[in-house]
């Protein structure tokens, strides 16, 4: 066994979430970064912790009448040659550039030290450092720990600190995946008045497509914006043949005030005539803001929040009834990208945000 | 290397067909059904047989004023569950069916049986058994041979034993693929407003290909059929990504009274707006019945001819100076179709044409 790396929690956000950054995390690889999470919180003799596969959770129990849940993910994407972590500037800020820092390490970092820094919180505090985000379901640690240690999630609130630029995101849409196929006969090109093209009947999936006009409801005062998009088409036999098939798969981005099977029997509507086969969905959260805890937190923020519309883990706090949020430094829309970073400021900021919260 | 399989070449025909059909012989896969060919006919001591590739050639030299070329390619489209080859009824007749039995392995038998049968013809004859006829030009045994041996294809005619219905088919269409590109800009599906989607573009392609209305020009009074459409489409980056570009690869079929130059022409206004980007290009043939050479050749077969609508390689002799026909057994509407046959008394009836023409 390899040695455990040191994280050092008393180091400022910034130095600690550069330690972070440099233990490589890719997607099923994140036992080393987990060990050094482990191993940094042990000592802390307010937390009890417990590791599951490689996510760990850290739990205080005050008695306090409330409970919220913190989580962030451990993994990243895979590598794009933007390791180690770089201090930088961008856009007339101090930056830490690399893989993960805005997805998600800025957030883990800000959780570290809060679970640290804030030994006698006044709600009782549950931490979920986890694993898989990035990749299929099956290996997500929350969705793990859901079934595993459902008691684990249990609490008034959750606040996962994907980034959304230290501003509060409430919600999130669903997403839906459907193969609409388009059918034909198969001729040969040099005849082809004896068969039916099945790209040329696709034209009428496109244009359905097209004439799509994007709902944009606005839930608990925010204003979601659903979308439909083909993300793959593929048809063809051989350079001289009809094709008897084309496939358009569609990505179905939904707000919250839809279920799942809303949106499956929407689509299926909407491409009467072709079949439909649905390969993936998941559901929407609803923004929750009407709930207490969701309240205050908004209060302690400032008041700005804004909807959120790509999907994340919120999604499964939802579905077992505790409201959640997105709430961490990073742009989201770095998320993913090779040149990703995080502005320094906005991992102060959450952090400070959630200190005063708590009542440090 | 495997032992080269038997062919019989005084067996009947339709027995001689099907075992040609039992030798898979998809396009790239020909060298078992060359080296069957050729062993076949390396005994017949009347001809001088050559191997180029898997393109075999045999010619007499009996000093006759009058060459023809008869020929015909060994190669098939993919296997589509129709291997070995099965005797049946069809419209009330004996038909062999299975992968090549129509395109064209009937011609092929056929062939083989004049080259074993009619030792002493009235005309010298150059037999060409070539490779690779249902894929990209470079690889065409034909093509080739025009390139490393002229002089094996000049003749004062040339016949194609591609399925004619076991009737003179004269010219062919020409043929031209061209790409024509769709493009957008990449964004996150969860923000789909913030990109721009290529397959909802390539939509309008799409619109353009249905609208397209055929044209039938008559030519020395056989009637052609154009046709333009859409072979492949091919679009994608990632199921949660609107994708940057969209190819749709389309195949258009020219009447012989088109140059290559017109019909890219064409293409290219008809899909204005648009990257087009021709990628594969044959000109047509025209009938050339006016010939003294073809016009004996109609009256030997009883004066029946048609328009050819497929591109088939008459076009390469027309381009070399030699008149050329399509004459085989089999129904061109069933060539690439899984459930091709061909009617046996269409085999043995093209056999009986060629030996009477021939003076056997």
């Amino acid at each position: 066994m390899t040695r455990v790396t040191d994280l050092d929690l008393s180091a400022d956000a910034a130095d600690l979430l550069e330690q972070l950054v440099d233990i490589e995390s890719v997607s099923k690889n994140e036992q080393r970064i987990a060990d050094a999470v482990q191993a940094a919180l042990l000592p802390l003799t307010h937390l009890t912790v417990t590791r599951h596969g490689n996510t760990v959770v850290a739990r205080t129990d005050l008695g306090h009448p409330e409970r919220v849940v913190i989580a962030g993910h451990l993994d990243t994407v895979p590598v794009n040659d933007n390791l180690p972590a770089v201090r930088d500037q961008a856009e007339g800020t101090d930056v830490l550039r690399g893989l993960g820092t805005c997805d998600m390490k800025g957030g883990v970092a800000v959780m570290l030290k809060i679970a640290a820094g804030v030994p006698a919180p006044n709600r009782d505090l549950t931490f979920l450092f986890y694993e898989s985000e990035e990749i299929e379901t099956e290996f997500n640690g929350l969705f793990l720990l859901a079934q595993s240690d459902p008691d684990l999630l249990r609490a008034d609130f959750a606040i996962l600190m994907e980034p959304s630029d230290a501003v509060i995101e409430a919600g999130c849409q669903g997403t839906l995946r459907v193969d609409v196929i388009a059918r034909g006969e198969r001729a040969h090109s040099a005849r082809s008045w004896k068969g039916v093209n099945a790209i040329h009947r696709a034209g009428e999936i496109l244009d359905r497509l097209n004439a799509y006009q994007a709902r944009m409801p606005v839930i608990d005062g925010l204003e979601y914006h659903e979308g439909l998009n083909a993300v793959f088409v593929n048809g063809g036999v051989a350079g001289n043949v009809l094709p008897d098939v084309c496939t358009v798969s569609i990505n179905f981005r939904f707000a919250p005030d839809r279920s799942e099977a809303e949106a499956a029997a929407y689509v299926k509507e909407l491409f009467a005539g072709f079949e439909c086969e649905i390969t993936d969905s998941a559901p929407g959260a609803l923004p929750g803001l009407d709930r207490p805890a969701a309240k205050e937190f908004v209060e302690a923020v400032g008041g700005e929040v804004n909807p959120k519309f790509g999907w994340t883990d919120v999604a499964r706090f939802s579905a077992l009834g505790v409201p959640a949020v997105n709430f961490g430094p990073g742009d989201p829309m770095l998320a993913h990208k090779q040149e990703e970073f995080v502005p320094l400021e906005q991992v102060y900021r959450c952090e400070a945000v959630l200190r005063t919260w708590l009542g440090a």
